[in-house]
């Protein structure tokens, strides 16, 4: 039974037998604190969260709490990979618009079909809207998928911007990569 | 829920924030083969565990399935911090005799009595025993338990033994800390 939470707990991103037993002893000794409310968590959330039919966001109910709050521009659209990017977006406090989730990128190796990651459904979206910010992560599939969309939606009469690119806040020159360096020679800004 | 969800995750040892979150989304995102499993692995794991009121141990029986094996040798004593030192040692396969889990050692800092780190029961088990094998952790503050219990135990008619200490398998000399170096050659050994 210990053997078997631990492999389950093993599945976890990057949390390999070490430190799944590591977490099945703690939880272990800390049964009522812990194992128990942690246990219940996870079933009451597994039961009641649903995928926002809008945009694709985890929530308990749907329309999410983003996409009904009427305080939040929904003529503004920004597109993120996963769920996990939405939440980094909303813990910086910057973006008072709403979501398109596409639940993973253009993938030849996975064999990602624009039709997987929802992509049918932000060009129906965008036809309404005013802005759609391209906002997929800085890697090479990231940034195929942004570029696909792009193209998807030069017919549509709407704004397609896209995240800035350059040097991170705080980040030493020294320790930055040659490509990001680059981009923040190219799009030097005045001052 | 998510947060609070998260919120628990990030207890477990060595996951901060950061980790409960890519923990909490991956469990969302994999919620029938992952999430609810794992949920009712431990609700079912946290209702049918007991401490093996001989060793100390946790198992679904009591006493464990390793103090009631008749084919151990219930003579030898295996003296251990905590459960996780018992899994490592079974891992290993080399020790047939049975265990005493202290639950922690005696720490001034956190002012940890003998009583809790359930001394008197092994100097009560150890009257009956032949072999005591003191495997407490080579860090000051196990050292220090296992110099205390061999005071305790120091009128019981028992034979008492420590683990080896020496340099590990497969270690580079270089990468050696003085202080197992020094023990290496102290301890050395005609071939």
């Amino acid at each position: 039974m210990i053997e078997e939470l631990t492999r389950l707990f093993s599945k976890l991103p990057s949390a390999g037998r070490r430190s799944a037993r590591r977490f099945v002893l703690h939880l272990l000794q800390n049964k009522e604190d812990l194992m128990i409310p942690l246990a219940e968590k996870l079933l009451e959330t597994a039961n009641n969260i649903k995928f926002c039919s809008t945009c694709g966001n985890f929530d308990t109910v749907n329309p999410c709490k983003i996409c009904s709050n009427s305080r939040r521009n929904n003529d503004i659209i920004c597109v993120v990979e996963n769920v996990g990017d939405l939440w980094a977006i909303e813990r910086s406090s910057v973006y008072k618009g709403v979501y398109h989730v596409l639940g993973g990128n253009l993938s030849v190796l996975e064999g990602k079909t624009p039709e997987d990651i929802n992509i049918p459904k932000l060009i129906e979206r965008a036809k309404t809207a005013q802005e759609i910010i391209l906002a997929t992560n800085a890697t090479v599939e990231g940034q195929t998928t942004a570029h696909y969309i792009m193209e998807q939606l030069a017919h549509c009469d709407v704004k397609i911007t896209r995240l800035a690119q350059g040097i991170p806040i705080g980040a030493e020159l020294d320790y930055i990569d040659d490509g990001t360096l680059g981009t923040a020679f190219n799009s030097r800004r005045d001052v």
